[in-house]
C-alpha cells in the first residue's frame, strides 16, 4: 500500500478540490490509501457515503496563505500541513501533497520530512508544457532559494535528469540553463562556473544556455535556474500567457457579432491550445532534495489538477526516485 | 536642426527598414537630418530622388551579429556603428540610432559616446506595452548589465522615472522592484537593498515589489530589475507571447474549414490585440546613462518601427533629458 498525506486546507477551493481529486483517482490507484489531514467538519459534505481507501485525521489549525512560512510551521503545531509533513517524517505515510502556502510547505519538507543527505538546497521543480514534446520541460529552480551557489545547480541538474528520465520516461535528458545569452561567457559569475561545471560532467547531458524567449520551443528536457530568475521567468511565462489569453477572449467577446460568431466557430482551436499547454497534466511543483516526495498543487489546483498530482507521485514512489537520489548522493 | 546618426548596416532587412523609416518621419520632423553611415552601394537601391535632410556617409566595414562587442568596436575602426558614434562624440551629431549588434551598441555607447559624470551602470531601457495603460512600462536594466549593485539599480529608478515623467509623459511616475514576492524582505540580499533604498528616496514614487505575472497588468510606470532577471523577464515574455501566438495561428488554420472561416470572421479581434501589444510604437530600447541619446532597435524592426524610434529621439532632443540626467546626477 502507498499511504498519502494530504493537506485539504490550503487550497482557493477548500476541501473541495482534494476530495474530488481523490474520488477521480481512487479507483486507478488501488492501491493508495489518501490520508486527509483537516478540519471535519469542513469535508464533511464532500466526502462520499464509501469511504474505501479513505482517512480522516481531524486537524484544528490551518497555515493560512499570508502566513511567515518558517514561523507559522512552528507556532501552528497542529496545522493540518504540519501534521501531514510530522506523518511522513514518522514513516507512517509515503508523500506529501498540499495546495497550501508555498513557503511554509517547502519549509515543512525541508525541516520536518528533512533533506537528503548531501543536498544542501532543496529546489523547487515544475514541469512545463511545452512546443513538439509531450514530455515537458523540468525547471528547478522555480523559487525555493532566492540565492544560491554554483554547486547547488549543479545538484539539481542531476536531480532534474534523474526526474526526468525516471518519471517522464525521458532517455539521456538534454540539460539546458537559463541565462542572458546563448555563449559560455553569458552571464554572471554565478552562471559562467555553472555553465563550466555542467560542461565538466559526465553524466549530465548538457546541451548549454537556454534564454527566456527559447523556454517553451522544447529544445531541453531539463532547466536549470538559479531560484531568482527561474521563479521571475515562470511567473512571467504564466502572466503572459493569461493576459493574452484574457485579452483575447474580451476582444472576441466585445468586437461586435460577427467577431462573435467566429470565434464560436473557431472554439476548438483555442481548446487544442488550451490542450497544449496544459500544465496540470504533468501533476505538481515537487520539492527535489527532500526524503519523500513533497508535491505542491497550485492553491488554484481543483480536482482534476490534484488527480494528475496523485498519479505523479505513484509514479514516484513505483520509480523509487527518492532513493535514487540518495543512492547518487550518498556515493560523493 | 537636430542630426541623427544611423547606423542602417545591423537590422534583419539591411538598409531598406531604415530609409523606408527616414521616409516616412521626414516631413513631420523637418528639423532632422539623418545621417546615414553604411555601404553607400547597398544603400543605393533604396534612396529616394529627393535627398532633402538626407547624408551619407559611406563606410567599409560592418559589425556582425556574432562579433564580440567589445573586440569588434575596437578592431573595427571603419564599422558604420563605430563612425555613426564617435560623429555624436565628436557633436558633429545629436542621436546615435542603430539596429545591430546590441552589445556592440552597449558598448559604443558606454565607451565613445562616453558615461554621464556619477552614472556607473547605463542601463538597457526598452518600453513595453501594457495593460490599461497607453503610457507603456519603462523597464531597466533589461539587460547591459548582467551583474549590478544596489546603487546602480537606484540610479536606473531615478532615470527611468526622468524618462517615463518627459517622454511617455506620466506625472508622478509609479516605480516598482522586479522580484519574486511581494513582501518588502523578497528577494535575495541584492533585491532587499534596493526595496529599502528605493523606499527612503523622497525623489522616487516607489510603489513596492512586482512579481512576473504581473509584469503586463499595468500597475507601475517604470520597473527596475538587475539586468539578469530583467532580460529573462523581458525575453520569456517576448517569446511567450510569440509561441502563444504562432501556435494560435497554426490551429486557427488547421483545424478544418469551419475554424478556418471562424478565424477570419473574428479577424478585427486579432487586429486589436495587435494593437494593444504593439511595442514599436514606443520607439527603440534607450541607452540610459550615455552622454547622448543612444537607441537599439530590435534586428526585425522594419520601417514603422524605425519611425517611431525617430519620434522618440526627437521627444528625448527636445525635452533635453540628457541634460536632465547630467544635471541630477552631477548634484551628488
Amino acid at each position: 500500500m502507498k499511504r498519502i498525506a494530504v493537506d485539504v486546507m490550503g487550497g482557493d477551493q477548500g476541501p473541495k478540490a482534494v476530495i474530488d481529486g481523490v474520488l477521480m483517482a481512487r479507483e486507478e490507484l488501488s492501491d493508495f490509501t489518501f490520508v486527509l489531514y483537516g478540519n471535519e467538519d469542513q469535508m464533511k459534505a464532500h466526502l462520499p457515503e464509501n469511504m474505501k481507501q479513505i482517512e480522516i485525521v481531524h486537524t484544528t489549525e490551518e497555515i493560512l496563505g499570508e502566513d511567515e512560512p518558517v514561523k507559522s510551521i512552528r507556532q501552528k503545531k497542529d496545522a493540518s500541513m504540519v501534521l501531514a509533513a510530522k506523518s511522513v517524517k514518522n514513516g507512517e505515510n509515503d508523500a506529501l501533497l498540499s495546495l497550501g502556502n508555498t513557503g511554509a510547505l517547502l519549509a515543512s519538507g525541508i525541516f520536518i520530512v528533512g533533506r537528503i543527505k548531501g543536498i544542501e538546497r532543496p529546489a523547487l521543480m515544475p514541469v512545463l508544457p511545452v512546443e513538439n514534446s509531450d514530455k515537458g520541460l523540468t525547471l528547478l529552480d522555480a523559487g525555493a532559494n532566492a540565492s544560491c551557489k554554483s554547486k547547488h545547480m549543479v545538484q539539481w541538474a542531476e536531480m532534474g535528469s534523474f526526474y526526468s528520465q525516471s518519471i517522464r520516461h525521458v532517455e539521456n535528458p538534454r540539460v539546458a540553463l537559463l541565462n542572458n545569452g546563448s555563449e559560455f561567457d553569458k552571464g554572471d559569475e554565478l552562471h559562467q562556473e555553472v555553465y563550466q561545471l555542467l560542461s565538466d560532467r559526465p553524466n549530465i547531458n548538457f546541451i548549454g544556455n537556454i534564454e527566456g524567449n527559447e523556454v517553451l520551443q522544447g529544445k531541453a528536457d531539463v532547466l536549470v535556474a538559479d531560484g531568482f530568475s527561474g521563479n521571475v521567468m515562470l511567473k512571467t511565462l504564466e502572466g503572459t500567457a493569461s493576459t493574452i489569453m484574457g485579452v483575447l477572449k474580451e476582444n472576441l467577446l466585445n468586437n461586435g457579432l460577427k467577431v462573435k460568431v467566429g470565434a464560436g466557430l473557431a472554439k476548438p482551436a483555442f481548446k487544442e491550445i488550451s490542450k497544449q499547454f496544459d500544465m496540470a497534466i504533468y501533476g505538481g511543483a515537487v520539492l527535489m532534495g527532500a526524503k519523500a516526495p513533497v508535491i505542491k498543487v497550485h492553491g488554484r489546483g481543483d480536482g482534476r489538477s490534484i488527480y494528475y498530482a496523485f498519479h505523479q507521485v505513484d509514479e514516484m514512489l513505483k520509480q523509487d526516485l527518492v532513493q535514487q537520489v540518495k543512492q547518487a548522493f550518498d556515493k560523493k
